[in-house]
């Protein structure tokens, strides 16, 4: 039997997955993210937890077909990594500093948002095959388009960053990309908060969020469940943005269907149902039926990505 | 020698070209559109035209390797256009309707503005490879997105349909496409009048359009370019959309170059270089340096897009 590994390097955690190489994942774990000295540690960890799990299950390394990797950061096809905020690590190609530490002789890398992407495609909701853009709604807006199996990479890596669509020209605040008026300042995780905060400040509108310290998207999307009027103009402002967001995305690319992860998206059916009345008000006539739908595999789709990558080279 | 035909159906005129079929265009001409009858007669003529082309230059049907035809309406892979108000054409099949009526075999089809993107990518400024965006800047706004020698058409044929990007959520009057605040509104040549008029109304400012009856697009870029002060105004407002739309529209697909085509891009450099300007406000940081170029076709590239159709099979 043959086999390969996905590793979705994260800020906190590092995901593991051993999967056969018929695409099923056999066995998954986490091991920390370790961050001291610029995150000069992660990929090191990541080798020796590797060998450490071949030794445990007796497998050669001549069984292992490929180890795919992703990071939050942008990726090249050649493997080079345009730095990470999250992780300290500045440029350099992830391939190649992985191979060296691995000596695995096949290794993909690819940005963690367009490899779930490809991974929600192909054990997900995107059921493996036609046309797919995902959003995914967390501490910030990712995303990945995946066309008949293939995921858009763009000129310069930066197709499907669906976070940096301008949504509000009008905008003074500055995103963490260094422009204004991007979806990310509204409708991420710390978006959501963002904009609780103005609606707080300047209405009077009573609302439990008042009482609440340390505010979180959870906290204003449980609220606008429980009926909070407030929270729920909040929830409302910030769908109508996402709506605004990707019935552009659909005048573009008009994929067979957008699906919405990230953590934000466990608010379920409650947000996608408001994401679908804007949408639908925004869309363009020949694209306004479109199935938008919840991802499936949640913090599993960066994995599955990670395998497909190696395991696509293989048909 | 083997040929094919290319035929560019618009709303006033047919454009025709014969084409060898190693792509040089050996001659182009045009007919008038008979719209008479919801536009009954459009295809019979175009038939009719060809055959008389190839009696006057001794061409044997055997001769002809396929006809190419495009159409200002959505058109499916299936040759299906989805009814196009400009020549009265309800929903029908483009393809098997001209097969019937000219008994050639081999013909393809597809909506105005994608062909165009293919004609301008093969033999305009896109130099035939890579990946290029065309908006075309005419009565209203088209756009194609072509990936490596590929239209993207998307699911609904609405891939690359750039005009009916929202780039302000708060507009209140209603595009021809039924919703609000599309990029058709503010920068085709009638969104450019219609911008213009509102600023007249709004502002005081003495301005030399005021002056003019029937104020066309043209006016107004002329104005600014002439140094009148309320034209240059208008002229930015247009830019900071269209640069804002292109900006988005590079953060879903990132291509290799933008290339700005139809008649409003007759402007040249002075429209150029203020969408550049407004484009580096708007665009994320990893594609904020962009190849955005004029086309160079004209209104040929329908023509050479046509051709491109039939040609791109034969190898």
């Amino acid at each position: 039997m043959e086999y390969c590994f996905g590793a979705d390097i994260g800020g906190t955690t590092v995901k593991i997955g051993l999967f056969s190489t018929d695409g099923i994942l056999l066995e998954k774990w986490e091991i920390p993210t370790r961050k001291e000295r610029q995150g000069a540690y992660v990929l090191g960890d990541v080798a020796a937890e590797l060998f450490r799990k071949m030794e445990e299950r007796g497998i050669a390394k001549e069984d292992i077909l490929g180890v795919g990797l992703d990071a939050p950061g942008p990726v090249g096809t050649d493997g080079v990594i345009q730095g990470c905020v999250n992780m300290g690590w500045g440029v350099f190609n992830l391939v190649e500093t992985f191979q060296k530490l691995s000596e695995f002789s096949f290794i993909k890398a690819g940005n963690d948002a367009k490899v779930a992407a490809l991974g929600e495609y192909w054990k997900g909701i995107g059921g493996g095959k036609g046309t797919m853009v995902l959003v995914t709604l967390g501490t910030g807006i990712g995303g990945g388009i995946v066309l008949d199996g293939k995921v858009l990479m763009g000129t310069n890596g930066a197709a499907g960053e669906i976070g940096h669509l301008v949504v509000n020209p009008e905008e003074i605040e500055v995103c963490n990309c260094g422009k204004r008026g991007c979806l990310e300042q509204i409708a991420s995780a710390t978006g959501i908060v963002r904009t609780a905060k103005r609606f707080l400040e300047q209405k009077d509108t009573p609302s439990l969020l008042r009482e609440v310290t340390e505010l979180s998207a959870k906290d204003v999307l449980d609220g606008a469940k429980a009926g909070d009027a407030l929270a729920d103009e909040i929830v409302e402002y910030v769908c109508k943005y996402l709506g605004m967001g990707l019935a552009n995305v659909s005048c573009v690319v008009d994929t067979d269907r957008i699906v919405i992860g990230g953590g934000v998206s466990k608010a379920g059916v409650f947000l996608l149902d408001k994401i679908k009345k804007y949408y639908k008000v925004f869309a363009f006539l020949p694209c306004r039926i479109k199935k938008i739908e919840l991802a499936k595999l949640g913090n599993d789709a960066g994995l599955y990505g990670c395998a497909k990558m190696i395991l696509e080279e293989e048909k």
